[in-house]
């Protein structure tokens, strides 16, 4: 594996060990120095056409935490502005020996576009409505470290609840999620749910409330505010009392059903409830694991040795 | 000591313990490789809603020489521009596992109020016209050590001179320097002393002439110019007549008298001395004192061990 | 040496000093480790008041493998926005105890200018139309270990095309390769060559076509589209004409030429062909080159010990 730039990519034995490096991963988190030299010496650069501190500090966490050496290019500040192509740019910054890209663009394909032009790893850290891999992993992590059945989400369903048609983070859960064995429903108003989605190995309902009293796991999409505009929903009010999570609604779930939520909230539109207050809310624990995801998937497109992992402390 | 929120909330024997700890910290940074393994795995995190280079900057060389890990949150390029809120982001953040938090904001409470959404500490780096703990720390140090009473200032009086009604830096300074003994006097026009400065442990004076030539110390206010347009003085000029640092003022200071300023100046306004140019002056000094002081802030709330002080190598 | 302003200033001898240096520093870089403990503790500044990804970077990669800690000062957040004048900015970083500057700048002199607050090195990484000597070393470290003549350019000829009369590109490049033997030929429209040009140690030709087949390296410069706007070349299309790299002119060079540019190119302008199908094209080797000649400076003005480079590792 030299890139990670879809979660589709990703065959079924892929997702396993990824997983299960990042349990070693959490390991090292949790020591009191949460640091070991796997990838001293190793250059990462984010590379974010978009703006996330989310997922970047949580890329540069992770690298940060296996000892390799971290840069940000700012697509604001860059050469970019004068005209140059992202081609020689990344060319550019290729050539001073950079290991990994971490790529975030508003256009879908960007990051795969980028491997035909430098050696180095390429990671896709979201690209347009396209593709999340890290997400959909530390998602699938995070549910199946939450089940305590780590290889397997078979006997599992999972809605994935509001803008389908917009969400990367949906895209990518739906192929990681599979490839475990979870049954994945979608749930939206038809506006927002694509229309090739009927091609996609999940089922479709058009109302929270026909399923919500039956999934494993309710896993709530950002509304952005800007959809109503663009006439995707006649009102927020209106989709929040469709598709908000409401108390009434989580009244409603099976005992065991977990809630989780990409960020960032829209507090009041897709989560009327505060999961800081709910046992089942998975939403910080979703935060927390995307660090030793991260490294996971670092450390395994970067080919660090495995026995630099066993010590906490730099030799 | 868990935050560091406000200047009001040390001890006096807090306050002696953390200039001492700061001794111990010149002496690393006086050292050919200023470094030490301390705070190796932690990571500080910069929350900075308001520009501040200096302060941002002096925090990060502390944190490095500790040997933490270091992170920006730029408010300009956040979530928080996607509507998420403060807490969401602190709580976001704090997940990745987050030892300390630096937070500026130009509103009055801020860190206080991000302890409730965080187990890591908070230290105060100015809030609004609130408090700014680890500058009164570093003046603390630079007198001090300038007095070679570290324990001290007692028969000591200082004068803070200029818009106190606005300074952090003012309140901050006068709760340390009565802690140690010292008499403060506050020196402006009446419109930018503040009310309820009457039920505070200090004395008040409206000339700064009236006292110049009594004080130990002679600590200048930045004097903006927009207080002007809203009328807080006539005019620069005529405030620059009254309460300007100017060599006339100076040759009446007592000799051993010292000029501080906490930067940055607005010379020819408060600042009509080039301090550069006057032995008396520490205001260089307190930006040098500033990063010892906040590695031993850093240092007291990450219980870093005191052993790994010993060594200026890493093991 | 304790500056690096200007490629004027380096004799012979620091030249072929510097370019052996980074002949040591290209083998650590090579090494799967590609970092030494070097200049372990030391701080290394980028102050730059002018967009520049690819040198600021260059830079920090360079203080990075050589174990400094880097800072980024930004000029859009800085006090430099309250008012504060360049001169205390400076003063106060320093105050913080900095090792060194690295400066950029939209005015000729800026570094010199910079020299005179701080007791830290400062080097020149580009100033208004001045200079830009890391550009000039690493643009002579390219050429002679082309052409396995590490420490002459006698008896080459080196042509610099284009906008020389905005380039401090071109002026550090004449300084450094006359220096080392080389002839140079300034080729351009006689608007975009300096008058005084005439006394450099140059040749100057107004046709690309002219010398093109004579000629050991063909340097091309940056062609900005602002200059057709302020009348300093009719149109662009006509100077691509006249001056940019084609493929039919690149097939009229000597079979041994080396095709360069110090980037960002302007396709279809300056470079017609695509440097990346060429094998004459040394372009991405230039920032390949760049990290190591920086770190040769960095470490000769640092004065780092040299028993610190023999190790791949930290001790």
């Amino acid at each position: 594996m030299k890139h990670l730039l879809s979660a589709q990519d990703l065959t079924h034995d892929d997702i396993i060990a990824l997983l299960d490096m990042a349990d070693h991963m959490a390991e090292i988190n949790s020591r009191p120095v949460p640091k070991v030299p796997a990838l001293r010496g190793k250059t990462v650069v984010s590379v974010f056409f978009e703006d996330s501190t989310r997922t970047r500090l949580s890329f540069e966490t992770a690298a940060k935490r296996l000892s390799a050496d971290t840069m940000t290019f700012s697509a604001s500040t860059s050469s970019l502005n004068k005209g140059e192509s992202l081609r020689d740019t990344i060319e550019t910054l290729s050539a001073m020996r950079v290991d990994a890209f971490v790529v975030r663009h508003k256009s879908s394909g960007v990051p795969l576009q980028i491997t035909q032009w430098t050696d180095a790893s390429v990671i896709n850290a979201g690209d347009g409505w396209h593709q999340h891999p890290t997400q959909a992993l530390t998602d699938a992590f995070t549910i199946t470290r939450s089940f305590e059945t780590p290889h397997t989400l078979a006997g599992r369903t999972i809605a994935i609840v509001g803008d389908i048609l917009h969400s990367r983070v949906a895209r990518s859960n739906i192929a990681v999620l599979t490839k475990l064995g979870a049954k994945v429903v979608l749930v939206g108003p038809n506006t927002l749910i694509p229309v090739h989605a009927q091609q996609w190995p999940v089922e479709i309902v058009y109302s929270l409330d026909e399923i919500i009293a039956e999934v494993d796991v309710v896993y709530m999409l950002r509304m952005q505010r800007e959809r109503m505009e663009t006439a995707f929903v006649p009102s927020l009010g209106e989709y929040t009392t469709r598709f908000g999570l409401t108390i009434e609604r989580v009244s409603r779930m099976l005992e065991h059903a977990l809630i989780m939520h990409p960020g960032p909230m829209n507090r009041g539109i897709d989560m009327v409830v505060d999961p800081a207050q709910l046992a089942q809310s998975r939403v910080l624990q979703q935060v927390t694991n995307g660090v030793p995801v991260r490294m996971a998937v670092l450390f395994t497109l970067l080919g660090g040795g495995s026995s630099q992992l066993s010590t906490g402390e730099e030799p």
